[in-house]
């Protein structure tokens, strides 16, 4: 296909989609003439992919270039693209020296036993939402961590259900990437569902 | 204490604060003089709760104003509250024109025995990861939904009792404001740990 279905069928705009093509986030086209190339399913794909990266894990040109090189590295397991995909989303401005904070977040990863080093995105995270509670005021926000680490622990079983079942590693490891992104997203919608029927239970038993 | 004070105690620029006191976010200081005003710990209560829903919730001013109402309501129900929240933090523009997408959440809702309206924020939010799923190409990402139910439905259960635990009504609806916000950066990111381990758990199983 030329570049305009290209761009008709992933829904990006054809300055966005040479943008792409420049930055090496999508393989040239084979040249047909020497202004006009021809692009293929595969690119398509790639395309919504990259897409996908940018306008739901919000990821810098570079983090997209990272997490590309990831999947098309034969020799990465999925086990190490999960953490490549961690490090590209981490946010750089995680504000992680409030102590008790970071006692907090110690304290919840030992309880339960896991082995996620303070450096890394999950760790910098918690203790960047445990900051925020404290200062608003919310200082028993923290008890809250076990109940969901037992929820998250169940998620994560079936998020790792699912790729395990995928037909080839290519689409596994795709869908590490964008199960992390639209994960996130699902929870929350799904979340937000299941606490409206949850109080709204309880609303009724009340009255 | 000044307008100073609360800005350096609030982490808030004065400028801000200025523009919150207009916006009728604040309620107007105590005057001390014709141009000078004092202010209380509950203005520094409410300064951070209006930070944490521009910063954290990324709510407009007229959204944070209408939350803010929901609170200082005496006859609103923490039910209610919840609903107000939701709304508040409806994005504008979700695509939930892909039928195929629409249907799928409203099968998913409908074998929870859910009783959420295809016109609320959940709703919609599902419909547009499950239609930006099937854009890139994971068809089956919608198999998670069930699995995930449970586990949401576990973290619903968490949340709604350390809301009712809590002392005064009025504490109870902002640990309700603030844990849809929280809860949501948390849960991503306990997932996150909690991903990490199952898989280095079963990298481990495989050698």
């Amino acid at each position: 296909m030329r570049i305009a279905e290209l761009g008709r069928r992933s829904g990006v705009p054809v300055p966005t989609i040479k943008y792409y093509l420049r930055e090496g986030l999508l393989p040239a086209g084979e040249l047909t003439s020497p202004n006009q190339a021809r692009y293929t399913d595969a690119h398509l794909h790639r395309l919504r992919l990259v897409r996908a990266l940018v306008e739901l894990g919000g990821l810098s040109i570079a983090a997209v270039r990272d997490v590309l090189g990831a999947l098309d590295d034969p020799d990465m397991s999925l086990h190490k693209a999960m953490g490549t995909v961690s490090a590209a989303v981490a946010p750089p401005d995680v504000d992680v020296s409030d102590e008790v904070a970071h006692e907090q977040a110690r304290a919840f990863v030992e309880r339960q036993g896991w082995d996620c080093p303070p450096d890394s995105y999950a760790f910098k995270a918690l203790v960047g939402v445990l900051t925020t509670a404290r200062e608003v005021g919310q200082h028993r926000f923290v008890d809250l961590l076990d109940g969901y680490a037992r929820a998250c622990a169940q998620l994560a079983e079936v998020d790792l259900d699912y790729v395990l079942r995928m037909a080839s590693k290519d689409e596994a490891l795709e869908g590490v990437l964008l199960g992390t992104f639209l994960g996130d997203a699902t929870v929350a919608a799904v979340r937000a569902m299941a606490r409206r029927e949850v109080s709204e239970r309880h609303a009724a038993s009340e009255g």
